[in-house]
Formats: C-alpha cells, structure tokens, sequence
C-alpha cells in the first residue's frame, strides 16, 4: 500500500524531553519533504506542535482535527486554524475517528494516556473489522519498549488478537517504520463503508455512564486493554470519576505498568496519574481498593511549565 | 581536599539499561587508572557489577562492603571474597557506615531505593556533623534530574539544610565531577572520631520497630526525606511492612514521585514498588490511606532477569 496521508498519534506535553520534540519536527520536516500529508491532534505544544511545525516549515500538507471544547484554547494551532486546515469537530471520539479516517496508516510517536487510547482503539477496530490500516509505534529512545513488551503477552490472547499484531509495526527509524507500514498487505476488507457511521463507540460510551460503578479490567485481551487506556485518558480529562481497578492476575500488567511509569518520567501524564487506577493480583484486595477509591484530580495544566505559557499571547 | 579512596553508591538489578553498566564500567575503570580506591557495596550484578569488573580489569584497588545475610549469595563478587578485599559485616546499617568511613567522598550513580537511603543519609549524617565529605551525583542520561529538582526544593528548609547542598555536587561528566569534590573545602570539624560509635542509627532504628504504626512523613526536610527512602529500602526489602504515609502539602512530593517513576522505568525499582508509599495533599485523605493499607510485597528476585541468573553457577 502506498501512503499519501499518515495519521500521528503523539502527546502535547510541554514538558517532555527535548529529544522527542528534536525527533517530532524531523518527522515532520521528512513527511513534507516526501509530499505524505501530516494528520494529527491540532495542537501547538509539545511534540505534537514541533511536529506540525516541522512539516509546515518544509511546505508540507498539515490537517488538524480539534474538537470545540478546547478549540478557543491557548495550545490550539494558530496558523492551521486561519488557513483552514483544522477540522472541529464537537467532541474526543468524532476527533479520534476522523483522525483514523483520515490516514492511509498511522504512526504513533511518544504520548501518554491520549496516545495509548489511540493505539489500542486502532488496533481493537483492526480487528473489528471497521478498518484495515497499519499502526507503526516509533520506538524513540526505547520509550515504546515495556508498551511493546506488554502487547507481546496479550497477542497470544486469540486469533483475533494475533491478526492486529500482523498490522502492527515497531522501529527506531522514521524512515524504516513507514517503509513496512507500505510493506502492509490487509488481510481483510473493512465492514462498513467510509463515514460518520463507520465505528461503534460503546467502549467510550459504557465508559462515559454516569454512575459511580467501577471500571474493572479482567483481561489482557486489545478490547479489554483499550477499555482501560479509554478508562485512564477519560479520568485524566476529568471526564469520570469512576475507580479502575486492574485485576493483575499472575502480574501480567507488570509491564503496563512500566510504561505508566516511563510516560510519567518523560512527563507525557503527570506524576499523579499513575495513580488514577489500583492493580491486585488476588480478588478480594482488588476489591478491597475499589471500595476504598479516592478520587485523583489531574491538572492538565501540570502538561506545560510556567515558560512555555508565557509565550502564549 | 584529595580523593584516595572512593565510596560508588549504586543500583545491582540486571534489568538497568545497558547504557547505565557501561558508564558505571567506564567509571570503574577511570578511578583504577588514577589511582583511586573504589568502596562499594560488593555486589557482582548490575551496575555495581560492571563497576568492579571495570576496576579490577585496569589493576585497580576494589573495597566491597557485604552483610552477612546476602554474603553467600549468588550475586556477590567473588574475586573480592576470595582475595580478602570484602568487609562482612552484620547488617545493612554497619554496611552502610563503612560505605560513609571508607571513602573520602562519595558519588552516586543511578540507583533504585537502596540508593536514595544512601544518598539522603550520607547528607542527613552531614548535617548532624558526623561526617565532612561532600557527594557527588552522576547525572546519567538525567537520571537523577527529578531528584535533584526535589533537593532544591528542600534545601529552602532551613541553615542546616543549606550546608548539606554546599556538600552536593552535580555533573554528568565523572571526571568533572570529581574535580568538583575536590575542590571541596568542609566548613565544620566531624563530631566523634571515626569508629563504631560515629553515627547514631535511630532514623532506621525507628523504622525497624516492630509495629504496624504508620511511618508518616509531615515535611521535606533533609531528616524526613532520610526516614522516607530508609522506611522505602527496608519495606522493599520486606524488613518491615509498616504503611507509609507522606502528607504531601502543596504537591511538594511531585518532583520525587517523579524520580520513583524514573527509578521504575529504567528498572532499578520493581513495577510494584511505586506503591508502597501512599501520598495525599489533605490529612483526612491520607489518613483514609493509611487506614486502608495493603502491604504490597516485592520479590527482589525480579531484578535480575533469567538470563543473567543463568550464567551463575
């Protein structure tokens, strides 16, 4: 397959390292360079803007997808925006779902809870059946490793499992990786055809109740999995404040959790968000933490330090 | 003042990222080449092994310093054991204080919980007086960065606080951090002259009792963030499974959360030890915390991987 549109999936912390950022806007300079349109998250910070940036910079085809709840805010790209090459759209999932559309393929560059929500739900429609695109994860600095070590437990899940593995392609080089995602022959057609109908959002929806009722993760299939990295990105939004609780049997989640801890590091979520759900591996203590689940609040504002604001206009 | 004998803190996991054991190998290797003594605590794995490995392999005089309890062991270096260059000492807190009595200044490389016990009390030791060295911390790929942001907010807390900083010293280059500790020049005479009696152990005395009351840490001074990484080494070391409580007033714990979640990541820490604190930024709510503690055990097993266990006899 060729690919004339690629979708990037990646964070708009300010606070992340300089070299993912350095990485973000050479990726997009060499997507410029090579006429493949850019489309992402619409913002301008953090990778996500040095990105757009990047391909902007190198006369390159950017298209943005925001949605209204914060399209008036600082972070939103300017220059996109005025020259019309920002969709808006009213809420999280009709942004995520133009963002798959949109792409002949998608890559997904260091993030936190946002991007992995994105990963997982790409790779649960894959197999679905709502699409047949390949997902490459640009392993920059080995920040996708314990992601990647966490998603060879779950493949040998089912056969399902295993046909979104086949779609999914890691590598260091930006180059490389796009070269297999081409190299991407799909096995399957898409069930539905192209459009608002195309996906069905009850993951997000059933999510979304408005109860208090825990969100329990009893499984390490994709579906199951995106559940809980829908589940940790609505919390992080401030969107619910359901308990989530991971039931951990034989520690299988281990290295999720590796990864958590590698986003808060890299401060793609903030230090309290590791927190935001409880892991047991027997079920009574998990149970035990349900009962006793405090609400942590997130400041999304934490996402970008002091310097970073003041540029703002 | 000029540095004879060096005292290495640092982590033994086997999961560390390669580029850690090279440094700390490289490092080794510098100090046998200038004549330095390496005091360190005696283990062959990890980080600590290629330390020793890197001294030894460049003629180097090695000093390993090993508690009775881990002394037979499949990772303690046995070439120290054999030619006599190992202290064998009867428990953790006299490792510790020939650690601090051996070398005329110490560096830490990076490290899990083990090490910030060693750090935070080398400077809390400072400040009592009963020590004059100053500590240098190798900031490897910026591993110790959140940590050193968390120091500078608490060396604000008071005189004595402030005189342990100027006993701190930072770089990324060993050689020029060593040149730094050396130019250190002590303000204060030591208390007692050196011997068994030097340090009193009443932090980790405290920690030790045999009870179930919470360990709850109120501030971020040098003493409390001492008892909080004591109490974090002894629980990872299933010595006590007391509840830890840190009231976490205005945040101010951010920037070591942050650190804890670098310590994970890079796998000098566990994915589970993380949890066995608990933080809150009200009192009721930390206290709802402690009440509902759930000790969390670790297999310290799980720092070595199965390859490198293989290759012991």
């Amino acid at each position: 397959m060729s690919i004339h549109s690629l979708t990037v999936y990646l964070g708009s912390g300010g606070k992340a390292p300089e070299m993912f950022k350095e990485e973000a806007q050479n990726f997009g300079a060499y997507l410029a360079q090579n006429n493949i349109r850019t489309v992402y998250g619409g913002m301008d910070a953090g990778t996500m803007g040095t990105l757009a940036n990047g391909a902007l910079s190198n006369g390159g085809d950017v298209l943005g997808v925001i949605p209204t709840s914060i399209k008036d805010r600082d972070f939103v790209h300017k220059r996109l925006l005025e020259q019309g090459k920002m969709i808006i759209v009213d809420g999280m999932w009709e942004r995520k779902k133009i963002l798959v559309d949109e792409g002949d393929a998608a890559i997904a560059l260091p993030g936190g809870y946002g991007t992995i929500d994105e990963i997982f739900e790409f790779l649960y429609w894959g197999i679905k059946g709502y699409h047949n695109k390949p997902l490459g994860l640009l392993n920059i600095n080995n920040y996708w490793t314990p992601l990647i070590d966490f998603i060879e437990h779950i493949s040998h899940e089912g056969e399902l499992e295993k046909r979104a593995m086949e779609a999914l392609f890691i590598d260091d080089d930006p180059v490389a990786l796009l070269k297999k995602l081409e190299g991407y022959h799909p096995r399957h057609e898409v069930k539905h055809i192209k459009g608002v109908e195309t996906y069905i959002s009850y993951i997000e929806e059933s999510n979304l109740e408005p109860t208090q009722r825990p969100i329990v993760i009893e499984h390490t299939n994709v579906e199951e999995v995106y559940r809980l990295a829908n589940a940790l990105v609505l919390k992080q939004l401030n969107k619910i404040t359901r308990p989530i609780g991971v039931y951990d049997k034989d520690r299988l989640f281990e290295k999720f959790k590796l990864w958590v801890y590698t986003a808060a590091a890299d401060r793609f979520i903030t230090p309290y968000c590791p927190e935001m759900a409880v892991y047991a591996e027997e079920r009574e203590v998990l149970q035990q933490l349900i009962d006793m689940h405090i609400h942590v609040s997130v400041d999304l504002h934490e996402k970008w330090d002091e310097t970073e604001k003041k540029k703002r206009p």
